[in-house]
């Protein structure tokens, strides 16, 4: 842990994440939009219904794309049926997409049309923070701009619409490149699930022979055993059940642990030095932190609704623990990962579903009955419509 | 922070560390005791009163000190009192012992007769695991030798006796030397609180122009303000008590926050990188996450005998921070610390006391009533009778 980098000063009053609203300037919208299909929300109980949306043309640094895949991710759920907040409506939701590039503005060089390429969960940031200027967009001061459902100060404060859609418009600078050696489909949830593993690994510095936990086997938790196997870690998977041993065993994990079975955590004793912990709901954090070697962290990705049970200070002061949080990854980082994940054959385990499955999909995944992840195929929307709706 | 150092294989069981009885080779007792006078508990409501007990002749590898100050740490009160479990009486206390070696065993090459030295809260290990190997020997896998109220397996299993005595006799390799340029008495400290405060901020690299946060002001609380201070760092105290403000400014912090004040608490938003938490009853941590700078960590040394407050996972995942604990130090770190503290002229605000204020004392130390550590001058201690009651 290296403290020192450089950040602005303390803000006079503290912003509260949720409640942030970009405040650095703000260009005008260009004429010549093009018109989308998409599906979305229009209201907390509308389901997912047809949509159009409309995308600026491109400007100078911009990069328009058709989308071929974007994968269904669990915040998507939350946030169209407004469990977070009562969102903007209507929304289109989707963070992890994958397409071609269609037109390039005038100061684009690192993008020609035909580049396959990705969008995750962030469009825009300050650019000015030292977060931001550190690689570390997703930590912006100001707070950055997320992929969908939130105004877009360099665009007019327009509400930014994600992936479940035909095309987007999106500055350069958070343009991803995925490497051709990638199945498209099936790297389209490493942009949200992949990177979101990857980072709290590398923040880790895991490397051959560490070992790694991962709690939870869902759409997050598979992307890491692969990653963590990847970089040559021992893997040890956490769940609460027997019926996903074999599961696990497939992923690559070289042990399943049954987090209810107080013997067979006992035996996982001191064995671990970091682990990746993506359940979403309160959950007892102390048995895990009893696998942890000295000097050893729980990184927490998942924000369950309601309280976690106490923290032990006493577990984490006797091995000199860390708990610890971390939110998905640079744009820098997230490159990094997909040039990652293809040299090492790495991807999501996915389902391919059309827009008429997509309300059915969203209850599986709320029944957490997907291995691992649905992606939805965009060549099943349908052609825009005359106006936009959105 | 910095994953696979070397540590060996899991074990197949558990050990919880509150019971850990240390496994390893026991020697015989050597004949040729010494008796020394101590204060000490006969029960848990004894309170502290004349004892005398037996020091062993030294061995090869040992240091026989006479002890001339020895501080008062909370732990004491607690250990004397059964309040964390029901110890061996009768119970000498006392782990920040500053003496003069008047003894060497045969094989101690690095003291000699007339050494102002210093023991601290350990007085052995097991030398082999990964954490001895490595100079941690507080975290220590079969569990350390405390300086109190432990078997010392290495010395026939006898029961550890503490410094407040006129003598004591350790293996050199937990003998610290403790500079001349420090007073004695107010060096004693040192040896817990000191070291306790020092290690978490050289574990975080703390360096120039960091900001160091320090929650409460006790004995670890303005060593932790002293050390931050020494290492350059900018220091902010966070109390709930508008009365200490002054105390804190004296001790050096360059800012002091009502911490039950939410406007200036929310002033110190995002300004901090390392907080000490030296608080050992029950808060809400929250309100310090917010303070802390991206990559941001909160060390937290108290130990509540209640449930902390539940930790907002969502704290943590927004700025990548980290939720630590720490425990004391290693030797080799101890004996940096004694010279960094001699090097920047640091050592603990004490009040002295002699032998028959001890009782008075602990109650003083139990209502907060004390800046900032008491340490016990041995020679008000009676001199030893002519049987070893302990």
């Amino acid at each position: 842990m290296t403290p020192g980098r450089p950040v602005p000063p303390p803000l006079a009053k503290p912003i509260p994440v949720e409640t942030v609203k970009p405040a650095y300037s703000q260009s005008s919208e260009p004429a010549g939009s093009t018109l989308a299909a998409a599906f979305g929300a229009t209201s907390p109980d509308s389901g997912l219904v047809p949509l159009t949306v409309a995308r600026r043309a491109p400007k100078e640094d911009d990069v328009e794309i058709a989308i071929d895949f974007c994968g269904l991710c669990h915040s998507d759920v939350h946030a169209t049926r407004g469990e977070w907040r009562l969102p903007h409506y209507p929304l289109v939701p989707g963070h992890e997409i994958v397409g071609r590039v269609t037109r390039v503005g005038a100061a684009v060089q690192n993008f020609a049309p035909g580049d396959r390429v990705g969008v995750g969960c962030l469009v825009d940031s300050c650019r000015e923070c030292g977060s931001c200027l550190e690689g570390l967009e997703q930590y912006c001061e100001r707070g950055n701009v997320g992929t969908y459902g939130v105004a877009d100060p360099r665009n007019g404060g327009a509400i930014t619409q994600g992936g479940y859609s035909t095309s987007v418009v999106v500055d350069r600078r958070f343009v991803l490149r995925i490497p051709e050696a990638l199945d498209a489909a099936a790297a389209a949830p490493l942009l949200c699930a992949g990177i979101t593993t990857y980072s709290p690994l590398r923040y880790f510095e895991v490397e051959e022979g560490d070992s790694v936990g991962v709690v939870g086997l869902g759409g997050l938790g598979h992307m890491a055993v692969k990653i963590a196997k990847a970089m040559g870690a021992e893997v040890t998977v956490f769940t609460t059940s027997e019926a996903k041993f074999g599961a696990a065993r497939d992923l690559g994990a070289d042990h399943v642990v049954l987090s209810k079975d107080a013997e067979a955590m006992a035996g996982a004793n001191r064995s671990i030095d970091v682990i990746i912990d993506t359940v979403a709901a309160p959950h007892d954090l102390n048995p895990y932190f009893r696998t942890l070697r000295l000097d050893g962290a729980l990184f927490q990705l998942g924000l369950p609704a309601d309280d976690m049970p106490p923290v032990s200070p006493g577990l984490l002061i006797r091995r000199r623990l860390a708990y610890a949080g971390s939110l998905i990854g640079g744009i820098g980082e997230t490159q990094e990962m997909l040039d990652f994940c293809a040299a090492h054959g790495v991807a999501s385990e996915i389902e391919v579903v059309g827009a008429e499955q997509l309300n059915e999909a969203y209850d599986r995944m709320v029944a957490g009955d997907v291995k691992y992840r649905f992606v939805l195929d965009t060549a099943t929307l349908q052609e825009p419509s005359e106006r936009a709706d959105a």
